[in-house]
């Protein structure tokens, strides 16, 4: 099934717009399985199994299983969301970017080794490094505009001028290039982050109904009321609002993955008191 | 050692500015060596014993590895180089950018994990997004600045409007940024692409002595001549200039590796012949 479709119905079953992002920290598991082999992957399994009816998508994050060695474990647990719960989009979060053959490596990586839905990528090298992406039209193709962090802002915000986007930021000029160059098959997405809740809306003014994936509530102090004002497309939909550490180690104990539940619930039910 | 000194010492004691890319494609492999076990290390290993003293640095692309599952190759393909050429920096080529614990987990990734000397970075996600790397003082942090491809304009000549750089395109915003604020521990290098000779010389008038990283001569069509003309430093250094393909398939025969050594030593031949 295509990315864009499959994150539509899980919007509208699990009538949900939060993405339960998968980052596991050996030193933050839960102390009973901290010892045990394999105890990434029987992590993240029972986080997913636990809040996969609440979610509209999940996002492992590559570099917390590389710095482990652990991409065996990353492949097991993307098919066991294929698997267990068909239909669930699975974005990977890798933020690669680079040209020619190289691109091609990285969306093999992605979609063929991995099997994943989606990947985030990075603009800046421009189209061609994203182009072995675009053309797998039934996988998403999700673009870094306007990021969560402080930093975000030295490069991002810089005026750009030209006769597309004069006296813009350059995030802006990122988002409109994709949108009306970069989206032929209507697989691209974009990354704004919560923190920032009116630029993302800024970014939502320019490229219709495209999806956002916004990183930044939480931990990073991102307001959910006002990413739902600014970003959230006629229908309610549009964005897949992402929650890493409020989730996953919402508990420490032998409970940790109803612990997970309870706040991917409460997430859940917080955006949707805003949504309509 | 540190990352800039054993580069500095490396382009003394060989006597050149060559950077070998390491980009195994099995389909490119020797046919000897496409079905036997563990050929993707084997070619490597082999490709860097041959050209060790006529280098500067080795750079795998790790994405070429990733989409192999040849994770644990690298590992030993690095643990090589330093055990059997020790001085000799390794450049993990990965393009990584993120924020907060994720970034830490990249730099683990490339300095723990691989044991790299330096890795190439993705600057989009601003200063904070690459301070783990930074902070990791004699490591080398090789942050991409203006591309090889020609989709590198779509933003990188974009230009941009501010006090420190007002009428100037993004790349060269960039490259001041680093050079001016991010370059405390004398750490930072930059990638500027062979195609585009003129832009790598704007760059060099920003950055003072700072390594440029340089992709794209052989089959990208960049000029050796033009490049050493902009981008040499006064002590005709300055540059590691990568060859990937060039090098690595310059013979397909039982002989590939000396077919390697001939066309490392041709290159650093070529670029000396304009360096002083």
């Amino acid at each position: 099934m295509h990315f864009m479709q499959s994150l539509q119905q899980a919007w509208q079953r699990h009538d949900s717009l939060v993405c339960v992002g998968l980052d596991p920290e050996p030193a933050k598991l839960p102390a009973h399985l901290r010892d045990q082999p394999d105890a990434v992957f029987t992590f993240c399994a029972a986080i997913v199994d636990a809040t996969a009816d609440l979610a509209c998508a999940f996002k492992p994050q590559i570099a917390h299983f590389a710095a482990l060695r652990a991409e065996e474990a990353l492949e097991r647990l993307i098919a066991h969301i294929h698997d267990k719960h068909p239909g669930m989009p699975v974005i990977l979060d890798a933020k690669r970017g680079d040209i020619g053959s190289t691109a091609q490596h990285y969306a093999s990586e992605a979609f063929d080794r991995y099997q994943a839905d989606a990947v985030t990528l990075n603009p800046y090298l421009g189209r061609d490094s994203v182009q072995p992406f675009l053309d797998r039209a039934d996988k998403g193709v999700i673009l870094l505009c306007r990021t969560s962090n402080p930093g975000g802002a030295d490069f991002q915000n810089l005026i750009v001028q030209d006769e597309v986007s004069a006296g813009r930021p350059l995030y802006q000029r990122v988002a409109a290039t994709i949108a009306r160059e970069w989206n032929d098959h209507g697989n691209c997405a974009l990354v704004t982050g919560a923190t920032y809740p009116e630029e993302l809306g800024q970014v939502r003014q320019l490229i219709g109904t495209m999806p956002l994936l916004v990183p930044g509530i939480g931990a990073q102090g991102g307001d959910i009321k006002a990413v739902l004002h600014h970003g959230r497309t006629p229908d309610g939909t549009g964005l897949m609002i992402n929650s890493s550490r409020g989730i996953i180690y919402a508990g420490s104990g032998e409970d940790f993955a109803q612990a997970a539940r309870a706040a991917a619930l409460e997430l859940r039910d917080t955006i949707n008191a805003w949504r309509r």
